[in-house]
Parts: C-alpha cells; sequence; structure tokens
C-alpha cells in the first residue's frame, strides 16, 4: 500500500468532515456530530486555528486523518492532544493510523511538547494494546467528566 | 466566609504554584511537577497565552484556584477544558471550589464553548457526586492515554 501524509488544507475539510461522520455512525452516534465542514473551515483555518489536521492519502485520495491542539499542563507545561485519528473502514490494517500517529509525535517533539495525550474507549483491547506498545500509559483510573450545551445551560439558569 | 473570585495576573502565579505543588504532595506526586513559576508567567500571560487562570481570595490571600484553556471537539465544536480546580486544604468545605466551578462555566458559557470538560478520579466519589449533581456527566468508559516527554523520545529513536 503506498500512502503518503500531510497537513491538511481547508480544502480537505469536507473530505475530513466524511471521516469524522463515519466514525460516529460506526460508533453508533450519527447524530451527535453538530459541527459542520464550515466549522472546521473557520476554526480550523483562520488567523488563530484552533487545531491543526494531517491527512494520509492513497491515490490522491484522503483514506485517514489526525486533529489535534494545543493543551496545557500544569505539571508538565505545554502538551499535545490528538483528538481523533480515523482510517476509513476499508482502508484499515494498512499502516495509514501508525504513519499518521508517527508524524503527530513527530510534530509535538518538533514543537517541544512534555506529552501527547488523547483517549480511548476502554474496551478497546486492541487500541490499548497498540498504544502500550508505542510506550503510552493507559490512566485507568481516571475518567472523562463532560458538561454539554445543555447541562452548561441547565447549570446557569439554576444559579 | 467572605471571598472573591477573580481572573488572575501574572503576579499571582508564585501562589497559584504553591496550591499546584500542594495537590501533587496530596495526590502523593511531589516529585511529578516539572513546570516552575517562570513557565506559567511565561507561558500564560505572553501574546498567545495558553491557558485562562482565575483565582479566589479569602482576606485578599489566594486559597483556590482554576486553570482552563480551550479545546477543539470534532463533534461539538469549540470546548473549554478544566484543567485544575485547586482549593487549599484548609479552606475546603467553605464553598471556594463550587463559587470557582460557577465562574468556569459563565466564563465558557461567555465564550459560546459548546462543551465544558475535566477530568477526575475514578475513585473520588465525593467529586463525582459534586459534579452530578451540577448536571455533568462522568464518561467512566473512556481512559486517558498519556504519552510523556521520555515516551515521545522513546517513540521517536524506536522508528
Amino acid at each position: 500500500m503506498n500512502f503518503s501524509v500531510r497537513s491538511a488544507t481547508k480544502e480537505d475539510m469536507p473530505r475530513v468532515f466524511t471521516l469524522i461522520k463515519e466514525l460516529a455512525l460506526y460508533e453508533k452516534e450519527p447524530d451527535a456530530v453538530e459541527t459542520t465542514v464550515e466549522d472546521l473551515e473557520i476554526l480550523g483555518f483562520g488567523s488563530q486555528p484552533k487545531f491543526h489536521c494531517m491527512v494520509a492519502e492513497v491515490d490522491g485520495n484522503i483514506q485517514a486523518m489526525a486533529l489535534m491542539y494545543m493543551r496545557f499542563s500544569t505539571w508538565k507545561g505545554i502538551a499535545l492532544h490528538l483528538e481523533d485519528l480515523i482510517v476509513t473502514k476499508k482502508m484499515r490494517g494498512f499502516g495509514l493510523g501508525a504513519a499518521l500517529l508517527d508524524e503527530v509525535v513527530k510534530y509535538g517533539s518538533n514543537l517541544g511538547v512534555k506529552r501527547i495525550s488523547w483517549e480511548v474507549l476502554d474496551w478497546n483491547e486492541p487500541a490499548i494494546k497498540f498504544y502500550k506498545k508505542k510506550g503510552a500509559i493507559i490512566l485507568r483510573d481516571w475518567d472523562v467528566v463532560h458538561l454539554d450545551e445543555q447541562g452548561i445551560k441547565d447549570y446557569l439558569s439554576k444559579r
């Protein structure tokens, strides 16, 4: 399988959005995607981009993407967070995901980050095994907490 | 207990750093803090701040702090992440933490974020109960993954 990895451009966002929707469908949450292609174009490619995106192409077609942004750890300093790493279903197992992860780690290293973080479903054993092999630590005792848009409204109305 | 909440200034960073160190000691990881007061001053108060910090004062002394930054969800859009919410030990139970959380939610709402996120230790039942009461969702099946500074070096040397 021949493929190449490069930084995404604004013009790639429709295809990147298709990958995001595909993953949501796979995770049985198709309606959870409330963003649009325009959101990605505006928020990722303005004067202060909210994220950085990389894509992997096979024969000139985007088949995988990685989306990341900076975080800050009070213990470690600047960190890079990998929000999404998506390989389209028919292209899994050919190394596109691993190649993208390589580029993400290089990107973080070049930026001098002290940590690269992401999140994984605790039942996704193949992914966890892969990440561990790569040297990552799974923090099993930390849970993610979300206050969603409605939760924010409810919170403020109750005060 | 009379207290007030305000945005932190660069001059507050020595005291904020003391709170960060105190929490690390409480979590039995005093050596895990690799940042310095200078890191906080430079990274939080430059031309492109990496975080926003709020403090709660009692009689003009900072007794609690909240530290946050923006994230991006491919499903929801811009999000606010609460990295740390620390109340000094002797001042717990007086409402400083809840007052800071109120201000964090207001801050996020004013910025138009679609989500406010944070992380919690899965055995910290009092905290989890408090967050749930506030309308937050605990994503028990998502684990946090870290590739630390040494892990990044090892990863790249193995390629």
